[in-house]
């Protein structure tokens, strides 16, 4: 399910840092956090840099949609508690890019994830080659 | 907490009925819905009036937006199973709705709720007159 | 809908802070925070409380389950960005507890509300007294 | 990112079939579906077989973990609507059972997913071999 480089894998692999503050409702009756909130704080971590108010990475008119996910879970996420979320670019494609992810609650790495993001155009529901810039900024947090 | 009026309220008191379908995740750790997700409900049941796709009642360009909300809880909600939803209008202002509600699972009540509703313009945030059209479908649906 | 007091309180009314992160997952199609999401942010506000896991303010196999909520917003709440949650005891009744609340968003109070929450026994589905010590703990933070 | 095979399949290629209502709280600023609430879908597929009250498959203490999941996306869930669930049975290993399943709006596959579940016990945080009886009746669910 998951491959012997993710295994190893500490925050200091994931050139950005973010996190999430874990809420009451986010548990469900098995007493830990949902797994469709694994989902949220992944996302977390990508819209940060995706839809960063100063410095959007899409161009006008355009937005970021999900091609594919996948996520190996290794520990439940408890309440009370944050998750830190660290997130790393692996490949800038012509209008895609690839983000592996970790989540961290108390050192322990709880998930690891890797999404596909398209740049489309809602207009042509068809997608749109990234900016020369984005790709800039993009290729400041490729993992290292 | 609750006037006796609501006290002995049943399905038949809300000419309009919707449900929602309780999911896994809406469950917490301590076994039963938790009372966000009652939120939810309640904006089912006054959403699919307010934003019919087929015959919306808001202005082109405005929105509604919530002044209020009272909820009295009686039961728990539990999975699986369904919620159905009872609305009434029970005032209808010159720019804001009041609605009653009523929650129901296994045909007990679990929850009621009043809400009043604003009709805004984001361009200048402040409230706009409900139209006469508006107002005419919104009797439709006081309480009998 | 709401008093004249609450127009005017600042975070200063509110002895007990926390806080929650806005999550992209919060938003909803009208591109603020979804209403529903208010009520995990005040729910917050009293369980890092009530259910704090070094001091837990219920009886062994007690839970505490909310009776009535009241709401009224002021201001949306957006993302990205957090929430600040002031919390105040107003009401100390037998087996339960009033708690006045504000949510505030960059130094603005965005809602208010009140939750009446009640001891409860789920053996017995009915109310159980506070312990002395609980009621000792909560006077801490009446409001000033 | 998905295989020939997931590109091709269609409700019939799933022996359990279940639903979900879409709730306005589940839209994010982008108008549609968060990606988050897709998990929650999957969730009800295999959740209703895993824990029906009237036969759950999990033995008396011992619970369910997600090991991975994958999600290939296709198309947007749009408000209002309900969702089709489609899940299948794709391997029953001693402690672990495989889920293909699909999501359906309006006819169309939206999503594709496959997850991986462990059947654990909680006391000691580790696999538990499946009943005799348990994979039996998940034998019942095998893709055709």
């Amino acid at each position: 399910m998951e491959t012997d480089d993710s295994k190893n894998m500490t925050l200091t692999d994931f050139p950005l840092h973010s996190y999430d503050k874990v809420r009451y409702a986010d548990t469900d009756r098995q007493g830990h956090v949902n797994n469709a909130v694994f989902s949220q704080c992944f996302e977390t971590g990508r819209v940060e840099l995706l839809y960063d108010p100063a410095r959007p990475l899409y161009d006008v008119g355009c937005t970021f949609v999900i091609a594919s996910s996948k996520v190996d879970y290794r520990k439940e996420i408890v309440w009370p508690g944050t998750v830190v979320i660290g997130t790393a670019v692996t490949r800038i494609g012509t209008s895609s890019i690839t983000f592996s992810q970790g989540l961290f609650q108390n050192d322990a790495m709880v998930a690891s994830g890797e999404t596909v993001i398209v740049h489309v155009d809602p207009q042509t529901s068809r997608s749109r080659p990234l900016s020369a810039e984005t790709k800039l900024t993009l290729a400041n947090h490729l993992r290292p």
